[in-house]
């Protein structure tokens, strides 16, 4: 078996030059895929020039294909953002839509290209707005061909209001989203496996073309 | 000018005979509506034997007609539901359905009903979810004809995970809560007031039968 | 291998003496199975009396533990509701809960008893709200332990505003949706298959006691 | 009185080269907004150089100021978005986050700056989604201080799955769709009015400094 790669979007507004509350936590995810010996790569969205639209690539200095190549080479794929007005970000959302562009691209076998791949979601906000955010991302995957695990999401807000985020708030210590961390980056790579070892069958998901 | 009235829908789970987080935060709407002299009164939902349906009345024993009429006679409008899975409950979703069976009825002027009415939303819960609850309950009345003051919700959750509820939590304490609570009360009363005293004209608005 | 079962929960506000658009699309679900030699029940929710509550069984006459030891005995689990005001149905959120009062069960290897289960969602409505509905059940499934295979849902809705409903619209001539039925049936096929043969490993998501 | 002024955001992921279909369902509300010699303008926000983050200027080129001006001068805010995937657009997220980046500025009474303005959405798609897009849209405006007038929206989707659009498949021939165009125009105007000639008591919504 070849060893599984894991992909993950940090989709906070900011470049890398500034911390993500977000990579915090998913620095959980992270130990848990390097104990497995698995390569993981995380890309901050916004350190590169994605262009707005419905296709694969946009042209004209789009960036995006260059995350969509690692994508198609990867066994799990996260989405990560952050809350704003209790909602995913705009950037997220901009990734659902460039991977919609991919939706009728089939591998070898006639499936969309995102079949047998695992996927998850990781959240972080101040306050309110997780598992809206959360839903929207996975429930995006789902459609576009992504195999959603059980437990797929892990999350940490603050209670209702302005309040310090993930990192000052020291949501690391929060024993719910450690769990939740655990059993999400756990079951993406039972299912990644799975996947790997037994593809999803093409009875009536494969395009004849 | 008469008197305002404001009716609150309390959509938990539990009847009246139990405690409810969400009355506890609706305490802060009333204590304004009575420093105004006005009427209100909070009704239990699962007091009620509310049919499944969408018309006004379903017969055979169904008491939505009952907390219709209050509606009908009431010129604020405040729906209140716990987080469930981080949604709105199944209660504050089957008032929705309700009041949109009686989206075609008009009033004297040919307007829907629920027109000259303002509407908000309360939502407690231990965790994540606030929201999104609320978002689903405005945007159903903004639908419906009601109005929809600037900062028309109150909330409280706590952080990430199980954890205690509003009352337990001392969520009476959260100085962000109880200024929303602040607005969306007096914006509710606000809009009641200028909707009494200068109607919604009827251009654009009124079917002609 | 043992035979598998799986078990449509139609969500429709009607009781099963009238008839249900979404009955009729999940008639190309029921095919698929038939066409596997697989067990399959829809059941009508709105034909029990389901109480309002977060526990497995709410007593007081509760149908719903009859319902949940379907669930449990299943490999499927379909929940299908119509649109009402762009949203689910009351029905399929106070599903959502009661699923949600067995979260805390576990099967003997420790983990949420919904484990290595496939489940997917089934949309009707004359108008919009489709993804939207179908959206928020497979995120509560994903939640509450459920896997999610890819393109889990098939819906029909007509175009914006008042219009016929699934029967009366012809919506079994759609081809997209039939193509979305076929995809989800199979998905779920092959991932019930997938996790009866090879059951989710229980690093990371099992509890110890 | 002071003619009002309408400015409304088309989020279209394209830039005003291409035709779009949402501008020509707000054709139908400029038709209103003109038969009323009020001022109107629409802005293709993806013409802009919008950043991303949560401020009111990003700086750095950061064209969001000069929006952010007219939405200041303005009586009516509209925001406008197609949908994809079943959502409002990403281009649309970002204007909620950069006008959640003025959600502490205060006009010269201590109010929210947003105060006495009316706001509504629009939207079109192909397919499903219209009410989830609206739903958002409509929820992040009346949090951030807008006023919500009844029936505050208008679109257009066409049946389920892949289709024409709005232009192509004549949506402007959908009875539905005009008269919602037509309530949501003359309500912005009756709302704008009102709240000109009846600006919103501080009481309960003004910050003291």
């Amino acid at each position: 078996m070849k060893n599984l790669k894991a992909v993950i979007l940090n989709c906070s507004l900011k470049k890398s030059s500034e911390p993500s509350n977000t990579d915090a936590l998913l620095k959980e995810f992270i130990q848990v895929f390097d104990s497995k010996h698995m390569k993981s790569e995380v890309i901050r969205v916004a350190d590169y020039q994605v262009a707005y639209g419905i296709s694969a690539d946009m042209g004209d200095g789009d960036e995006w294909p260059k995350i969509l190549d690692k994508i198609k080479h990867s066994d799990i794929v996260i989405l990560a953002s952050p809350v704003w007005l209790g909602e995913k970000s705009s950037i997220s959302k901009k990734v659902l839509e460039r991977l919609n562009g991919s939706s009728s691209e089939t591998n070898e076998k006639g499936q969309p290209i995102f079949y047998n791949k695992a996927a998850g979601a990781v959240v972080t906000g101040n306050e309110d707005g997780a598992k809206n955010a959360a839903g929207d991302l996975i429930f995006g995957l789902a459609q576009l061909g992504f195999a959603i695990p059980p437990n797929p999401i892990a999350y940490w807000v603050g209670d209702a209001g302005p309040g310090p985020s993930y990192i000052e708030a020291k949501g690391y210590k929060n024993e719910f989203t450690l769990s939740n961390a655990q059993m999400a980056s756990h079951n993406l790579i039972h299912f990644a496996e799975m996947l790997q070892k037994h593809p999803i069958p093409t009875e009536g998901n494969a395009s004849e073309e």
